[in-house]
């Protein structure tokens, strides 16, 4: 087909074809997500409570669920011009490869060396907090894409960037602790005794290799406790889908100019970073009516949110500093099971990704991981990429789509978000190709004992 | 200047931009490369005798210094396209950083899976070997980036893929050797018992960790005892200098569409795969006499194989299995010193540099690492990209030739090959970045005793 030659294996914007701007879906949505609440006074929380934790800039992004376009600031585009416009692909190889009549397209963020989607919300975030006259952030990392992202942009913009990273990770992934380092970052394995939170949780458990919840915990303190310091986060904030949408706003100008419309748009779902972005400009078409997609979240069967979860306000974090969202939750003190590789392992969904799963815009499906790293090998192999675990969640979800269009002989055309590399989690493909690995199913006992942390009040009943 | 606003971060051709066939830089040397001789007799080795090793296209490719272009077949040109325009990409923030007048362009060749400009000539060979019938292709592997990049190209084209890996990078890498099994390749420590020449090794030495040149002579082995099978090599070889030659004629392309004319080309140079194929299109034009071009080599001061080498015939290999290539040598048993880190260790130079650097076409440079991972990081931290140790020498040498145009106000366009990335050289960057890592330069004691194992016959003095 003569339509078929005209798309290339990979579609680059030009630089002038880049998004100006970042779109805010919530300004589109009719249910808007409910407001973050003050733990203390279940409030919603006001641009003055916020603005201690978070630069001002970003405390107004976080709040303003009307204005759909924000301007990206020309320091911050001229720094997405080092690693974006991100390819749009066309998987001419698996499709090959599936025997598939239906179309694949994925956007892959993974060509930067922090290697992952999450480069776009950290030069934000660092250059709000630089505009501001800020000396450094702080932040935690647990498998550590986040703190490397971080790192990459505060050694650009020459700021300072403090990265509490998970005790388990910190020694288990050396690479990852040295590439922060290397891009200047000052790197502290947590729990540590920087922190009174740290001093606290050591007294209490002297051998403790750490958590997520319990990094939050130190990283925010050192936020508020040092002059010229805020805290920042990588994925749930809205915030953090609003710099996201720089995904999708590339992929829908990329499709556009070669007539390309999907069908079904496809992410890997963890805290909702990605799929937020992803799917933004997509899903306000769908939000105005002016179109219509399937959107497909895909999430691990391990660490189930969306599809086990309960829609109710709960604790963002495991120490329970943090705000209150109204979001799907498995309750803030649920942890992945022991053999859950890479990330995608948070208890919560983004309030924005909650409000329109339940609202019905969006589809959510569950898969576990010795399916979702065969099909990385599969792709790997003939698509060239070593997926990180995370995007082969999206995969999977793909490949399961394309291999119904070959059984009905339809063609759809499935977008998906290839998120980004796997060069740091070869101890999980080494078990994967070793056949050692293993799949887990929380069963409901399992889940009902994180319900159980959910916080309980008038309105929040689960 | 409205020049400079033209020209974007990145220049990526469009795939119909991409060449169509490769250039043999042969066809336009006045000395040819002196012809590679059979060990035995000491005559140029024929078609017919490398045809046991090699499959019969690369031996015709590599025995062809006449032919000025090679059509890319169809099959490697849609390979080519997954990973394939590499951008080129202008250094503004290094410019800014150095606060030099000179224009630095990098051609980057790590955005593939493999993480460097090997894949370039892995699928070349993988394809030819499978058009020929063959059922696969054995190979050896140091550091990694050959192998994997075979790997890849091997699980495309469905062939078998065997890895001879030095045992102690096995054994210190074993990512690497995950990514290459996940590509479905089989990875064998060397020495092994599963050759003889491993097995008499290792009955000889039983504690050897292994080397390259091992390696190698269990890969030929492996070739030439199974029925199928041939051996593939990943620098060196003029053929491989061919295949490269597509990233400097992509490099031209980008290039010329945008009225660039650099004036220093740079690259990093071990066995000459990288620089080979990065100068080609240029160097054609010079031995022409059609444009002039400064072209720098950069050689660890570790392994100085131009700079400090004789200009002998010397076995391509520790072995000795394989023919004699007149080449700037060390002689085949120098090993670099143990804190060498990275690649470009190899203790010759291609032939074809060997003679353009013999007839005063091209510079040479020796740097130390410490300096090496310096710039290295100062690229990281302004660029983006962690680059490979092999790669951050071009870095240095481009650094120290910008810092010379900002003291004499010069605004040469400087080109340099970023080859790869650094993922799976943390280790050194960890060393660097702990204040440990050291510099090595032989004395001429030490080089003394490497040109004693240069074999000795008429008209082969040193």
């Amino acid at each position: 087909m003569s339509e078929e030659k005209k798309i290339p294996y990979k579609i680059y914007l030009e630089e002038n074809e880049m998004p100006a701007a970042w779109y805010n879906v919530r300004a589109d949505m009719k249910n808007k997500p409910a407001p973050i609440l003050n733990p203390g006074t279940l409030k919603p929380v006001t641009f003055e409570e916020l603005r201690g934790i978070f630069c001002d800039e970003l405390c107004k992004q976080e709040l303003d669920d009307t204005t759909p376009y924000f301007e990206i600031p020309e320091e911050i585009r001229n720094f997405y011009k080092m690693y974006r416009p991100s390819p749009l692909v066309r998987a001419y190889c698996l499709e090959k490869k599936l025997g598939t009549p239906a179309k694949i397209y994925y956007k892959f963020e993974g060509n930067n060396t922090s290697g992952s989607h999450k480069l776009n919300s950290a030069i934000a975030q660092a250059y709000y907090a630089k505009k501001q006259g800020l000396k450094g952030v702080t932040t935690e990392t647990g498998a550590g894409q986040w703190g490397t992202a971080l790192s990459m942009a505060c050694a650009y913009l020459g700021i300072d960037c403090q990265v509490y990273m998970v005790k388990c990770s910190y020694e288990q992934k050396p690479f990852r602790r040295e590439v922060m380092r290397t891009y200047g970052a000052n790197v502290t394995p947590s729990p540590s005794d920087t922190t009174e939170v740290g001093r606290k949780i050591l007294a209490e458990f002297p051998g403790t290799t750490g958590s997520l919840g319990c990094a939050i915990s130190e990283a925010v303190e050192a936020a508020v406790t040092q002059e010229g310091y805020r805290y920042v986060l990588g994925s749930v904030l809205s915030q953090v889908l609003l710099h996201q949408s720089v995904i999708g706003l590339e992929t829908k100008a990329a499709m556009d100019k070669y007539g390309i419309k999907p069908d079904v748009i496809i992410g890997c779902a963890g805290g909702g970073s990605n799929l937020g972005g992803l799917i933004a400009p997509f899903m306000g078409e769908k939000l105005r009516g002016e179109a219509d997609y399937r959107f497909i979240a895909v999430e691990p069967a391990s660490c189930p949110s969306l599809t086990r979860g309960k829609f109710v306000y709960d604790f963002c974090d495991t120490g329970k500093v943090c705000p209150l969202a109204k979001m799907y939750t498995l309750g803030s003190g649920f942890i992945p099971a022991p053999n859950h590789a890479g990330g995608l392992r948070y208890h919560g969904m983004s309030s924005v990704l909650s409000q329109l799963y339940h609202d019905g815009y969006m589809e959510a499906v569950s898969v576990e991981q010795t399916a979702v790293f065969q099909a990385a090998e599969e792709f790997a192999r003939v698509e060239g990429i070593l997926p990180a675990p995370e995007s082969a969640h999206a995969i999977k979800a793909a490949v399961d789509e394309a291999v119904k269009c070959r059984e009905t002989g339809e063609e759809k055309t499935i977008l998906f978000g290839l998120t980004g590399t796997g060069y740091f989690d070869l101890v999980a493909y080494e078990k994967y190709n070793n056949g050692e690995m293993t799949d887990y199913i929380p069963s409901d006992e399992d889940l009902a004992k994180g319900f159980a942390g959910i916080p309980k009040f008038s309105g929040n009943e689960i």
